[in-house]
């Protein structure tokens, strides 16, 4: 087989384009997985390979998840080096790339615990929420519109791999709310996080069923989403700071819920 | 006063010489303090001002700090927004900016708990965890040699003014060492967390005095700082994932301290 050495080849230019806008992806229903541990870890998940390009510096794992690839009769071709750095997103790539589908991980019938993300923007925020959420084993994370896309390539790599492991979903405010009252046999209490808040995290329960907001940056939970909410509470902190980061708040409400859970 | 609209303005060449490498800060014993927020809460620390520039593009806000720099005598001269707009480090800059002395805050005489960097290189995850360490009200940040510049500008903007709050301090492993354990009257526990540990946070004692270390995002705790060890604790999780992000998982710890220092 003839390597893959030009930009105007089609595989590369789909994967340039994946890489880039939302619309791509959208359009193309597929994802670009970069680097040797994400990829094993969509195999490891099951989720079918489009097409995999790997280059001259491919590492011996990163080998034997092409051999894999291979194994399961889906396509990997080798494209010269330049070529992949060129194309990465990353400043020096592992020398391995897959495009596969978007990943969509099934529901659970019964769901006691969802993070919303409304409107976050931050990538690397987003990235890290998904990353804690997975490692808390949540049921769901959920998005409102004017979220930013969990499927671009920095959210995905901070994400180390949640995308293969959590249900991820954008619904309207409304449809969050149905979500959290009447989909499940199961009520979840819809929690907001603020510093103007009297009631401390650890004074509230949340071994019950809860939905953990998570606002953007700079503007917090937006008003629409405020309507719905049930309690709210606070992350006490000295009066020296404002605020923490939105992935620090969402991070530590959901390590709160497991350990009120396991120490119940 | 002629308005700069000049690059080759020493003023100007010192500010892109400050947002650039940590050896022109360290040089200069200066820093570049950029937006209306950040202006606010360096004066709110008494912090003296080398010289603010400004644009016309600054806000009222940004306008009453222009005028309490001038009020304490401090020099603040006005520039083209094109030339701000061209050294700011952000995309578009607030119309401000200070030149001031690298900040040092005081050490108390007793401290209970401190974070330890060792060789953390993500500007965004350090300066998260400055925030929340400040917002936690630790005693004191510690830095091994290796680790990520604190007064970058990316980790200025992701500490949110912590800088102005929290003692930071670079220190060789040795040092922490004695500071944990002799410098206080207090001796600290000296902290690693590691999924590998049995002992879940929640079961540790952390209202006792801690010193709590956080590895580089990469390799983890280094050789040299495990050596000096107390206990190894876990932040229990899903088998789903492998890790937090760093910034997490040091925050995470802090909010089990301060809860458990709170709820005593």
């Amino acid at each position: 087989m003839i390597m893959i050495t030009s930009v105007q080849n089609a595989k590369i230019k789909l994967v340039r384009e994946l890489l880039g806008a939302k619309k791509h992806r959208e359009k193309a229903r597929s994802i670009v997985i970069e680097g040797v541990r994400l990829a094993e870890e969509s195999l490891a998940a099951n989720l079918p390979v489009h097409f995999c390009l790997y280059s001259e510096r491919i590492s011996d794992r990163g080998r034997g998840v092409v051999d894999q690839i291979q194994a399961l009769s889906f396509e990997a071709e080798e494209i010269s080096e330049g070529l992949l750095d060129r194309i990465s997103d990353t400043k020096t790539s592992q020398g391995i790339l897959l495009v596969t589908p978007i990943p969509e991980i099934g529901l659970k019938t019964k769901i006691d615990s969802v993070v919303v993300l409304d409107k976050i923007r931050d990538p690397g925020n987003m990235g890290t929420i998904l990353r804690t959420a997975a490692a808390m084993d949540l049921g769901a994370v959920l998005l409102t519109p004017g979220t930013a896309d969990p499927f671009s390539p920095k959210v995905m790599r901070a994400a180390m791999g949640a995308h293969f492991r959590i249900p991820i979903r954008t619904m309207t405010v409304e449809d969050i709310h149905s979500f959290c009252k009447q989909r499940n046999g199961l009520e979840l209490s819809i929690l907001l996080t603020d510093t103007a808040c009297s009631q401390a995290s650890w004074e509230t329960d949340l071994a019950k069923p809860v939905c953990i907001l998570v606002g953007s940056e700079a503007d917090g939970v937006s008003p629409e989403m405020r309507e719905i909410v049930d309690e709210c509470i606070s992350i006490p902190m000295s009066s020296k700071m404002e605020s923490f980061n939105a992935a620090v708040s969402a991070s530590i409400l959901m390590y709160e819920m497991t350990r009120q859970r396991k120490t119940k």
